[in-house]
């Protein structure tokens, strides 16, 4: 890594901080993190530049000016970072993610060029399996469709409502069994469930029955929990095969990315009652979600918030810190992003 | 038991089924149990008369009438059987319930007469630990909240929905740790939380500090689960006293009985923010849920539905056939109600 080749120790620097860019949309930022890392470098954001240009520069024109000096980035949520970006910063060697997937971000092209990516590791990772276990008992269960009942005044007018399913041995399929996918199983061990898993390759020290394929888990599973990384592999792992193998009962939960599932065909599938239900955090052309769900009693949905909590975002915000210090004291970097993350 | 001075077998004898009354709230059953029922015992029901009589009998001469044959009642959900039906069944030797609570039932009175209580054992627990965690994430991660966000479509209006609070590391305090709070107990530590526990008496066998007064635990939690039996000891068990202790961020999560939870205060905190929000399954007076709690993002209501799945009914109806079978047949009751259920 050429941080390592040129390292800058950051001790005893306080009056002449190291440059960091923030890369994010224009109307979010991740406040925490942003104080705390304004404490260690003198920050750079396009969206924040000082009041003195009657009208401030365009995003590429400010990334030009201070392309020279610029040797790291903060890529914040799920901003893309793409090609383009890299071409205007030719120094750059570190691209320090705050989510734990890298979909949005270019890292094949980081990878040509020598560039660092990270991520944020085990952050959010206890967040989006607790979400995921939530989201499952509710469509199970009918939680979110209780509390709907309830609310509109009809209990004492139509009295029981429509039972769900038990969680407890049903046999769940995870497609991914990553550091979130390997929390949900041991969550959901301790529901009395069993447990099977897809994944790019067989986990030898892991005791669950591995799948190759993901249509044949979907057929043994009476649930899939996807929450595999986005790549171009994984596009769309989640077609009409799988949903069809998946069958009339059988239930979906989605915490990865929209985009790992067929969401036209999901929702075919679901107006037509050929799958059970589905728990969505996440989906295709976020924040649009489709109508038609909208009336649907056996889908839950959640505005992609799985992945945080203040705690979670502590966590994140550290470790990123943690990953910059890292890198301008040219250390190994606390959670590089992996090629298999799926 | 008076069974076992007098058995009666039943092997053979299918021209003479044994009498059973089933005692049930007027407009609702539970098909699957009459139905196995039906096929071992002659059926008597109050509100399903044969069609000769013009007017049906009222319910206390139809008691009345079969009473000198009637030695078993299976009382359905929790439809009162009280001390006016007992005076009305000089011959009644067993009550078998289909709920996991007897508190509907005049357990004291029929001690006293040495009539025997059985309720539905395991069969509901796991269930009801499953929709308890469900509640929990529920109310601290804003699952049914933000489903509701996202079908009124907000997502795209307003952005990224307020956070919710990390389940992992919660001081969870549980309320009654018997069949359901030990299960609630085993899939919480999974998650990562701490718990602790308040009941009658301490428990030796168990790894969680105890608090012998409920207050104490409610000070030292960030979660109340509430999910002892309802007894005149526990009645009003959560006051404004524990709301108190447990405080501005606390939650709260009743899966037990309503009137465990002295309603009209839980209301009046949750209105002024003296709590952090509820995830409730029962209610004092059900199915009327006070409307105050209608317009509260930090709750999640459902209509007293945690204890039942078809899974669950099907096990609860295979263990009332049982204690009734084990009755008849004067060998030990299979799920005797005890009466250290807290």
């Amino acid at each position: 890594m050429a941080a390592q080749q040129n390292p800058i120790v950051l001790q005893n620097q306080t009056d002449d901080l190291p440059l960091l860019l923030i890369h994010r949309p224009p109307f979010f930022t991740i406040l925490p993190l942003t104080h705390l890392l304004s404490r260690h470098f003198h920050l750079l954001d396009p969206h924040l530049q000082p009041p003195s240009p009657s009208h401030p520069l365009p995003l590429d024109d400010f990334l030009s000016l201070h392309a020279p000096s610029l040797r790291a980035v903060v890529v914040v949520g799920i901003h893309p970072f793409t090609a383009d970006h890299l071409r205007l910063l030719p120094s750059l060697e570190l691209v320090a993610g705050t989510s734990v997937g890298t979909d949005h971000i270019d890292v094949a092209a980081c990878r040509r060029r020598g560039i660092a990516v990270t991520h944020a590791g085990y952050a959010f990772t206890e967040d989006v399996a607790d979400y995921a276990v939530a989201l499952l008992i509710d469509v199970l269960r009918r939680v979110s469709a209780s509390d709907r009942y309830v609310r509109s005044g009809l209990w004492p007018v139509r009295g029981e409502y429509k039972l769900g399913s038990k969680l407890g041995r049903k046999r769940i399929g995870i497609v991914g069994l990553g550091r979130i996918g390997s929390k949900v199983a041991n969550r959901l061990r301790a529901f009395g469930c069993r447990i099977a898993y897809n994944s790019r390759k067989e986990k030898p020290s892991v005791p669950f029955p591995f799948y190759s394929n993901v249509c044949d888990l979907a057929s043994e599973s009476d649930v899939l929990v996807v929450c595999c990384s986005l790549t171009a592999e994984t596009h769309h792992i989640i077609n009409k095969d799988v949903m069809k193998a998946l069958g009339k009962e059988g239930v979906m939960i989605n915490v990865g990315r929209g985009a790992l599932v067929d969401e036209q065909e999901l929702v075919r599938f679901l107006m037509q009652g050929e799958i059970g239900g589905a728990g969505l955090d996440v989906f295709e052309n976020e924040p649009n979600v489709p109508r038609e769900l909208f009336d649907l009693d056996n889908v839950v949905l959640s505005p992609h918030s799985a992945v945080i909590t203040p705690e979670s975002i502590e966590s994140m915000t550290k470790l990123v810190l943690a990953n910059l210090k890292a890198f301008f004291a040219g250390e190994p970097l606390p959670s590089p992003a992996q090629e298999d993350q799926i």
